[in-house]
């Protein structure tokens, strides 16, 4: 139909593309062509879900009822069940009505942002990190801070850099904070998290702690309780004015299942409540139910057994970097992703992203280039996730290094 | 922790409270009292899923495999699937690459909203309508245009009405349309449907275009094709700039699913698929999976007998009003709802909330108030969803003919 008036997508939609998509589309065509692809560029587990949850969605389509649409913060036994696992996990008391069952961390952290700021509020993120956040809030309007954060600060912010930041270009209505963090895998020990939080505190800024990796975790910081596993550090733990994002994604290896949740502060409550009753109706019913199974010992020990087999494949890889020979890593402390400057290999290859196209193209190995990550320093780096196991990081290591001792 | 700056939930999350709340809070209240509360509140369908996309959920999750990420526009097959269904309704060709699966019918309306519009961009809907249209552009920064739709245009637009608005207000950069709608279950004619089409290209204006209750269709408009069964008229057949919005949650009956579709205009695609990628990183995968097998014969078959079971309560309402003695009732098109002036009872209940609180306690029936709908006209109507079947119909009209029958 001839247009009067040319219509065109709205402005906050100019999100910046994932070099990632690049690299996953060459390896779709690889595979096509019959190429034996490793890639280790998927955030996700493969196990599938703990077997009594499966079974539990299973049942739930065979009876084929009761999938209408839940409450919009979910159903009332996984909000409690959800409370009781921060009991477990953290020794914390937490009140289901402060529970927020979404859509995935995804939803979690949407209706989050809408419920916290307003278009123009300036909102801290980390650089590197996870590219979402600052995508998501620029959508929402707000202004996106980016605080560098490298290894001096072991990647993560500190009260010093949120204290710059505010001295150079004004006040901060929120931060965002993960430990384990994607891309880097480091951890916030509960110190570093409690003084952040005492920061936010005395600054009027609302900390958003995404907590999606807790419970895959490698090595315990310093201060981490020792009469329990330490699973990651709450920001409940320290602040109950800050907002919890979780998931089954990870831990319970769910991602397609689309379910996770938020801990809210009680003055967010009914704004989120409200919010998501229009923006998302409710989360996936049968997922929801399913999930009640996700909390017994067993799947809990199903799921222990899915982070031994990702700590083995770290242990490959960190035992794998002398003969790579690149430059500084982060702290892998948890998740499933090793953060890598590549080092002498950029004066061969010029970018990461150069490294990761001919790595692909040479030995159909696939890894993301950090620039998706940190828009200033991502040049150098990569992230390998070694969430596809051991064989396959055996077998990536080995093709990498044969890559790179090519003449 | 004592802070500084007191903390406040967003401006933009001042969302007004749905009136229907209170009633579905009472009515959990009387239910675990012991009552038998008929409830014609709920948008939904009660018979569950086609049998065949239930077996299919089930098989997949017994599996646990394959269950990760999709892409963020939904699984091949599936946008291919959809694709084919629009050919099947509506007669049209659709290429599979501009059909974005979403987390429901929500999940394309926040996409689509995000794509289209800009903080400030004057959006219009109809009143009375879906709250969720307004409130979610709110959230959004769109300034919501509510364009009061009353008996006098079968409470649809018209370009008469969007003429008046934009003499006396300035441009529309959006309208959004629904037929059949919610409340009134009013249907456009493609005549009016090809009209608002015509305006909105003349006036540089994009037009979305909420499908969802397509299929649930008790009478075909003037004009409608006579060689097919009229399942309702897509904007596509009169616009490929718009944005069609439509779900597996109605005529499939798969509510808690979290499932549905978009059509996006060419334009529309890149920034709708970036959003999707960070926004909510992809629909319900299992889902995705199961609702393959939503557009065989037989699943068709199977929505059909459920649509014939709609008709027969809306018959059964509509041969009740002469004896209810209402007002006016919305031209009850298709989906499966009763949008009803209340008439004499205004006069001896004050307004429709306090009929409907009556209602539900004397005689244990819950009805939705206008209100929800339409802040402006809705304290004089309520809105049945006959969703619930005959028997609920039958025995809601017995209670409501004995209350208003008390002295």
């Amino acid at each position: 139909m001839p247009r009067a008036v040319p219509l065109r997508p709205s402005a906050r939609s100019a999100v910046p593309g994932f070099r990632v998509m690049e690299i996953l589309g060459e390896v779709e065509r690889l595979r096509a062509r019959g190429r034996d692809v490793v890639s280790l560029c998927a955030g996700e587990p493969s196990g599938g879900a703990p077997a009594a949850v499966a079974r539990a969605a299973a049942r739930v389509h065979e009876r084929n009822e009761g999938l209408g649409y839940t409450p919009a913060l979910g159903i009332e036994p996984l909000r409690r069940a959800v409370a009781g696992h921060c009991a477990r996990w953290y020794g914390l008391e937490v009140d289901p009505a402060q529970v927020a069952i979404t859509t995935g961390a995804s939803g979690a952290l949407l209706l989050s942002f809408l419920a916290a700021f307003d278009p123009g509020d300036r909102v801290a993120v980390c650089r590197p990190g996870y590219p979402a956040y600052r995508n998501t809030l620029a959508a929402l309007g707000a202004e996106v801070v980016e605080l560098d954060c490298g290894p001096g600060t072991r990647f993560q912010p500190t009260p010093e850099l949120l204290d710059a930041e505010v001295a150079a270009h004004g006040p901060l209505r929120g931060l965002v904070v993960a430990g384990p963090a994607n891309p880097t895998g480091t951890m916030l020990a509960p110190e570093e998290l409690a003084g952040l939080a005492g920061w936010c505190a005395a600054h009027g800024t609302r900390l958003i702690s995404d907590e999606i990796y807790h419970g895959i975790v490698h090595t315990a910081p310093a201060g981490a309780p020792a009469d329990r596993v330490h699973r990651g550090t709450s920001a409940w733990e320290h602040d109950r004015d800050a907002v919890v994002i979780s998931s089954f994604s990870k831990y319970w290896g769910m991602t397609g299942w689309r379910l996770g949740w938020a801990l809210l502060p009680r003055d967010l409550v009914p704004a989120v409540e409200a919010l998501a009753g229009n923006v998302s109706l409710c989360p996936p019913a049968a997922a929801q139910l399913a999930a009640l199974e996700a909390f017994t010992p067993e799947a809990y020990a199903e799921a222990d057994r899915a982070v031994e087999g990702f700590a083995r494949s770290r242990r490959l890889l960190l035992d794998a970097l002398p003969a790579l020979g690149w430059g500084a890593t982060a702290p892998a402390d948890g998740a499933f992703y090793l953060y890598a400057d590549l080092g002498e290999q950029l004066a061969r290859h010029g970018s990461s992203l150069e490294w990761c196209r001919r790595l692909l193209e040479a030995e159909a190995v696939a890894v993301v280039p950090g620039l998706d990550f940190d828009p200033a320093r991502g040049h150098r780096s990569v992230r390998l996730s070694f969430a596809a196991g051991p064989a396959a990081v055996e077998e990536a290591v080995s093709r990498i290094l044969r890559f790179q001792s090519r003449p």
